[in-house]
């Protein structure tokens, strides 16, 4: 085993969590208030817990499990995404909750915790941990803890700027999730690896083991499985509104779960067979990551009336070109930029994110307005496109100056880690 | 490790793939399109959508890792259960949604995709699964590929013959999902294993690893925990009829969810005790496998009111007969004809299924008629008969038929799996 | 390998498991039929089929595995754990449904399965899955059957007397659950361990190993995310009285779900920084136990209105004490007073439960009585004080009882465990 590093933690680590927790524990009590429980608390309950419990398997047991894949990394993968998908959650309740209730929209005093700022904070640790899936094995628990923490406010501003002032469709998130998560997180490992020999591909620790593959394996199926509630989460119509509403509103949710299961669907297929084509046998990689493209890619257009055909042939192209980006494009941009990128998020999250801001504007051009935010397809189209340059923008900005800070500026004085301590967990552990 | 085939999978498999997926995606865009959405599909979501997800979790989760046991064949457990669910999913919307809504019953134009649609496809996709158990580690991908795509149609056939032709009770399926899909995979495994030396229990490869085993015992658990969402999973009573339902009808959810539940409950307990007995010591193999024996045999049933000490008692039968199964049919089967049966699914669902049928038809003769779907009792067991005897007509000359034509005409010109090859995943990963 | 105890399983276990189902199953006919189904037993079924279904993945994949940690007792964890939750399931529907139906309350003849039956019989079975957790690996199966099988009276009269009798505060069952399994399953260890030698922290073989402590993080992390639901299961407002209820009761699911939430994501935070700040690294024993103490403490309160604020800052509280429990308290019973506690039970369940117990009364205090089971917040308190004393004396009293009778009068003639046996599976699988 490797020597630990133990003051490190003690010294470094922990205090930073003692002060975050201490001033989050503070403004919850300052700042926070249960959603008003008299008038709807139960159907809040009945509308959105299970929604809300699917995306968490997602969140702790999806992306926990895919990346147990490297043999000396299993214990940092799923305990610090545990840990850092609960800090994020716990710091995303008042960061969305300020900017949804008090700076913006219903300019509230206190925030409110409802079901649906639930599932927003769920997903803005999904977010962090699309991230984290670049950087892992590279940072040290101190690194990831700051540099996940920063993605917060950056997330709560952009979901802002995307949803409520642009007015995109992204219901399940391919822009403000995974396009948000993604670049941040390359960006930030951009940063961090800058100093590291052997960040990359060429590092023997950096690749799978047989058990290790199948521990993976469960996270990538249980993403597959639940990813039609994340895509459909908040697309329900609530029950006062159900005679109300329109056509469009009262079918979000179905078409948001078809759409979605067929795109994943298509993706499996269209996966095993690119990756026997390009390698001559099945890639565990490809088939742990690249057939969850067809998820990431109908996020933002899952509740257009896309038609089963369209839903399933976006699934077919998404498990393509993210094979094709494990296969190509990855060992690319490692030898040219040395973008070290450990889990392939770009493969699996940004670049099927791209694809999926393009088919949700481009399918806008053929939909009823009422199944649009803006009045024709043509300014949704344009909307799309800005939504997805402006997060594009934050968020490498973002993790630039977060990588940045946390590797050069370096506040709570991590040595830098040593070779033999990259991808190996052993130095915490 | 074993030498790759690397050109057989760039000529065989991934062209197959190609050209299926080419005809789904044409077919789905020729032929199919969204339930009526303005209706009701929010309140097939809420009505449907949570047990669908249940069921997937036991198609993907459930038998994928049940399969993972074998030391050197946990890669292609998981996978290819993966691929092939998702392949026979796909093909099931066209193959069942036309034979219900388009050849019979509605005689639309266009196949409505809706929930319930979903669910008999995730049924189907569990159905090949079961057959996928039969013939694991003996069969290239790209046998597999073709021996589950010839699969659907004919499920589709048998399942319009059983559930609409002669009226048998079959609500968790029994009959049209696990007495068809054992018998379908063990005849095909009986052609395609008579080329094979070693290929049943002498072979040391076809056999369980600590480790392995319980990554094997994710995917039982899972089954157990979710088998009373898969029986009752469409017994509900539609919101519209909630007023004019019978008793029966109103019921029949609870009933399938109890039923199931109690004959499980009583097959983990005659396990245990059947297999300390049979063998002095635990064996995981009952463990993994029996211990679901409940649910299986509870399937045709589960909507009759059993009363709670029959379901506990059927389950304690069930338990007891498929360990029994595992350890003195299957090794004579083996030696006697030569019947591989890697993961004992002749013991798990096709014994079991023929003691559910059975179970169906008896406890009809003391049933109400409400809740029944012929007229008296006898009626009702004369066709549970009769639909077992057809699903196994057709589950047997289909899986001789497609394992002959896999194996010795092999279109697709693999080489014969040479001795090492058997129950290893590494000529393809 | 070790040597089996081949005739043991035979003479001790089967027969014992034999008898007792024989004896359930004649009891289930004689006293068990359905609920009322033709009035609402599908309405049960959308209250609480959802909440049923994950308690059940807490209970069987999530202590399964949560106890997988020991490199030889992975079979025996899970497949005991699945074996005995079982039994002790079937064996509560007699005894808690006698005792809830039959002797008190409603004193009907007949005991009536309905839905909210079933997830106590769970809960039942989850505090045998505690009291296991401080046996494990130091006792024969049969003798874990039996210490179990005595725990379900127990369970059923305390039960009782805390909800029925003091009307305590424990929606979540941190007193009936963990308070009372706990110090069960601890009392009937200490009276097994005394004659084992290294049954406690100084045998090597009861620690984890890499691949062990990643099963391990599957219970984990299904029980963190479970969690809500389970403290939540039983809170919601039947729908004939959702226009009658008091605000209390239709805002006690809502805060059993987001004080529970909250407390667990405050548990993540202080077991990560405690773990580092005691032992310089992060230990996979506190990050697989510890993180969950946010649920145990917040089982009795969560019904309460403690603000956002107070959840989150229980569930920081409970993470760090059962993470100094872990570290100091424990070596401490092990050194002093030979208290065995394979997993860890007292920290992870026992002194959360106590705190638990405590903060909901104290809790009670500054609530209106709208939310409260007595008139005054002072009352609750004396009563909750009166639940944990009487719920702790029961369970060391019950628990040391049915230790000395499995080990030292040992009706079943079970052979002293050897030394190498202890934390081994081998000599049973």
């Amino acid at each position: 085993g490797l020597p630990p590093r133990e003051p490190q933690l003690r010294t470094g680590f922990a205090p930073s969590v003692i002060a975050i927790a201490a001033v989050i524990v503070g403004l919850f009590f300052g700042l926070t208030q249960y959603t008003e429980l008299a008038e709807n608390a139960q159907e809040q309950v009945e509308r959105y817990y299970k929604y809300f419990i699917d995306v968490q398997v997602m969140i702790f047991i999806g992306f926990g499990f895919l990346m147990t894949f490297m043999r000396r990394y299993s214990y940092g993968a799923v305990s610090l995404n545990y840990f850092a998908s609960a800090l994020m959650f716990l710091e995303a309740i008042l960061m969305i909750g300020a900017t949804q209730q008090v700076f913006w929209n219903y300019h509230r005093t206190k925030i409110q915790i409802d079901m649906a700022l639930l599932i927003d904070c769920a997903f803005c640790a999904g977010s962090g941990m699309i991230a984290f899936g670049a950087i892992i094995g590279k940072a040290t628990p101190t690194q990831v803890l700051w540099l996940l923490f920063w993605q917060v406010p950056l997330y709560a501003l952009n979901q802002q700027l995307v949803i409520h002032t642009f007015k995109a469709l992204d219901m399940g998130g391919t822009i403000v999730i995974h396009l948000f998560g993604a670049y941040y997180g390359l960006a930030a490992s951009l940063m961090i690896s800058r100093k590291q020999p052997l960040h990359g591909l060429d590092n023997p620790k950096n690749s799978g083991a047989y058990l290790n593959d199948i521990f993976s394996m469960i996270g990538t199926i249980f993403l597959f499985i639940y990813w039609p509630s994340f895509n459909g989460a908040l697309a329900s119509v609530a029950y006062a509104n159900q005679t109300s509403a329109t056509y469009a509103e009262k079918s979000a949710q179905f078409l948001a779960i078809v759409n979605t299961l067929l795109s994943l669907l298509g993706a499996v297929l269209s996966v095993f067979a690119t990756s026997a084509l390009v390698g001559g046998r099945f890639n565990m990689v490809h088939i742990q990551n690249s057939t969850l493209a067809g998820g990431v890619a109908m996020g933002a257009a899952c509740t257009l009336r896309l038609t089963p055909g369209g839903a399933l042939a976006v699934g077919l192209g998404a498990g393509a070109i993210s094979t094709l980006g494990f296969q190509y494009l990855m060992p690319f941009l490692d030898r040219t930029i040395g973008l070290g990128d450990t889990c392939g998020v770009h493969n699996l999250h940004g670049i099927p994110a791209i694809v999926g801001t393009l088919v949700a504007g481009l399918a806008a051009l053929g939909q009823h307005s009422d199944y649009l935010e803006h009045d024709t397809g043509r300014q949704q189209l344009g909307y799309q496109v800005l939504a997805g340059v402006v997060t594009m923008g934050i968020a490498i900005a973002g993790g630039l100056l977060g990588g940045f800070v946390v590797s050069w500026f370096n506040p709570c004085r991590d040595e830098t880690m040593a070779l033999p301590e990259l991808f190996d967990d052993g130095p915490w552990w």
